[in-house]
């Protein structure tokens, strides 16, 4: 059982690196899992990765290179020669092999593509063409088929044949002869069928299927909505092109959750690993999204200047302004996660608005009443005169009820014209509500002070 | 291609629910797919999901039950009979059974146990015990498993008597006398063997497997790190018990992503759908960390106090707490995102210590360095006299590094001290760098303007 041990080589892997001991290396590696020495690779240097892939040979040596991430697979061919860069794309699986290319210089695939074997350039080439992040950049070519005529045994023998070309032989599928797709056979049910029978007999004519340029996150969630380990991609003239495999679909749903983090938390989506991203241009990326909300916020000032009578004769309001500001930013980033991600997983869909919006506004009167009490009884017993620590009571109430109304409301409108309700990060939602929070607050003292 | 007509279908099905035609409901029930009847019920009233339930029979009535959420199925529980129900606990496969079973009370749990058959009931206690969040609690104990003295053919025959109660056949499990787990043999390399190959010369013995009492996320996570469609479980004396499915990891990563979501954004985690969650649940839990925040926040209270004297002396200072107050908050919260999201994934690990503390320190400099010269100009520009203008700029620098560090060294901290790094919400991290930030800012200001 590997996977108690695998930490364990992992550190003698480092070791024999650092000693640059390369017979305990390669003794090592030879232990470990593919899944495992990508890993190693992952996070080793640029130096130390040519060494690691180098000990390995043979079937082994993509194998590993299938399960590098992606920017690392790039910096590793920057240093390989062309023959091993060919040998590399030629055995690696249609879909990883994309990826790929989709990230190397465009003057570089250029001078690739020819070397290579003529079956894989030219589905490369037909590959590539796909837009990012539909369900064509993220499929296989590597499925198995198979003729509707045959019967149960038959089939098993040409799967037999044909299995290693192809990613999974868990589900066949059955195509005319123009290549439309007419049924889907999983293994389980060619296996427990009588040998006699034919495959258009117990083949699935009404399966579940996705279309070549439709959104892969859309695609990714369809097949784990239906516990599907693979979805046909058709084109739209209903021709199968290829399929989506699970281990792909996670990678997008974890990729498009890495997504909605990020925006929640005030970032411009990062694709690469965090220790992987360049310093400026992560750099670049937050202080573009410091600044919009800057700015956001420094309405606030021009504000409290039209107060400075109110602040001068009373200073103890001064006092409480971080407190209302802040709460009035965390109720909103509270609605604004919980439907963000009710609606990132379905759980609230578009047209629940209604019940929604009556939800958040009835919870933010709730909470404000709370927090708004507890506001005034904290600055009165503070000694803050009434009529400041009536103010701090009202806007506090003010704020929380903004903060949670804006918050649940926006992103479900967001969604209603089909825009990303992520796009509405927490902090955005929380520099509306500072805006309105200082507004509300020193308008309330002023009617109180005078 | 149903997906196509999915939402037209649920739409006709809300329809024929609304008339009470119940003819035109059963035929359009009849169409649609169990999970998509599935996801209508947990979207309809208690009432319409009961009608619902009722117009399906025979293995359609289970297979829709088992695709609807915990909440509805408890909910449903309550409004069928007891011989429904013993039906339906029978006929649930076990992680499912166990899984509702745990959320009725204990008391109807005690008086449906003896009244379902022997072989579900012994199998049903035994699972009850693993505790919450352990693979033991989502594994299922319906695998196929196969004798080790087996041909290839024997195993084929073998397997066409067991495959229909198991919940996949996609691995085999080889055990021995006692149970003890020797090897695992796909499907696929099943089919490709030749005939007359024994089970124990194909079979894998170098697999990965999972402890009955390790915790759900690791688990889960490490079937899809090695791509598997199903892990098997051992206890410590290495006996199979059980085998988690890849669909129910995938369950268990969205649960963990949501709880980590909710954690940053200030809440509680949430383990029911939002619109199914009771309103005083959720406004329990979002004043408690309302509070929380709040009277971390209230020390600016106590510190600006202080200040009174610098406050009134340069009411102008004022304008610009706001801005201070949330640039750092607005830093740290980018921090705590990024960390917390990259140690989730598994981009960072806690030995990453120490790259991670020097980038987000050097980050906090560059960002803190940037908005502290735009602070500086926009109040002068707006006017504002020199000293204050700089008073600004200096505390917006120091607030922003502030937050930076704190948001980025806090959460791998808390994983390298094995606790979850998700706890160190965004807000929470924005309200301890207010309070250095009214800090920073205003001892900077005394000293410039004396």
């Amino acid at each position: 059982m590997k996977q108690q041990t695998s930490e364990k080589l992992l550190i003698e892997i480092e070791k024999a690196l650092a000693e640059k001991n390369l017979d305990f290396l390669k003794n090592a590696l030879a232990q470990a899992h593919p899944q495992d020495i990508a890993e190693c690779i992952n996070h080793a240097s640029a130096e130390d990765a040519v060494i690691l892939l180098n000990q390995l040979s043979g079937p082994r040596y993509f194998e590993v290179f299938e399960y590098i991430n992606l920017e690392t697979q790039v910096q590793l061919i920057g240093q390989l020669n062309r023959k091993q860069t060919i040998k590399i794309l030629e055995e690696l699986s249609s879909d990883d092999r994309v990826d790929l290319l989709d990230r190397l210089p465009p003057k570089t695939v250029e001078t690739l593509l020819p070397l290579m074997a003529q079956a894989e350039r030219e589905e490369t080439k037909k590959l590539l063409q796909y837009g990012e992040d539909t369900a064509g950049s993220i499929m296989t070519t590597e499925y198995a088929t198979l003729p509707i005529h045959d019967t149960a045994s038959e089939a098993l023998q040409h799967l037999q044949k044909i299995a290693p070309q192809s990613e999974t032989i868990y589900y066949i599928y059955i195509v005319d002869q123009s290549r439309v797709l007419k049924g889907i056979i999983s293994l389980k049910d060619l296996v427990l069928a009588y040998p006699y029978q034919r495959i258009e007999d117990i083949m699935n004519r009404d399966f579940i299927s996705a279309f070549v340029d439709e959104d892969q996150e859309v695609v990714a969630r369809r097949l784990a909505k239906y516990d599907l380990m693979a979805i046909p991609v058709i084109d739209h003239d209903h021709k199968l092109v290829g399929i989506v495999t699970v281990d792909d679909a996670m990678d997008v749903i974890k990729e498009e959750q890495t997504e909605d983090v990020h925006r929640l938390g005030a970032l411009e989506p990062i694709e690469t690993p965090y220790l992987k991203t360049k310093f400026w241009d992560l750099a670049k990326n937050r202080i573009l999204w410091l600044l919009i909300l800057f700015f956001g916020v420094s309405f606030t000032g021009t504000a409290l200047k039209h107060f400075s009578q109110t602040i001068q004769s009373a200073v103890a309001l001064v006092f409480f302004v971080p407190m209302i500001v802040s709460s009035g930013g965390n109720s909103g980033s509270q609605s604004v996660t919980l439907i963000t991600r009710a609606l990132a997983v379905g759980d609230v869909k578009a047209k629940d608005l209604f019940p929604v919006v009556l939800r958040e506004i009835s919870m933010g009167a709730v909470l404000g009443l709370c927090l708004g009490v507890m506001g005034f009884l904290y600055a009165f017993v503070l000694g803050t005169n009434f009529s400041v620590s009536l103010a701090v009571g009202l806007a506090l109430f003010g704020v929380v009820l903004c903060g949670s109304s804006i918050g649940g409301i926006l992103p479900i409108i967001l969604k209603k014209l089909n825009l990303d309700p992520a796009i509405m990060s927490s902090p955005l939602v929380a520099s509306i509500v500072d805006v309105i929070g200082v507004l509300i607050y020193f308008n309330v003292a002023r009617v109180l002070l005078s």
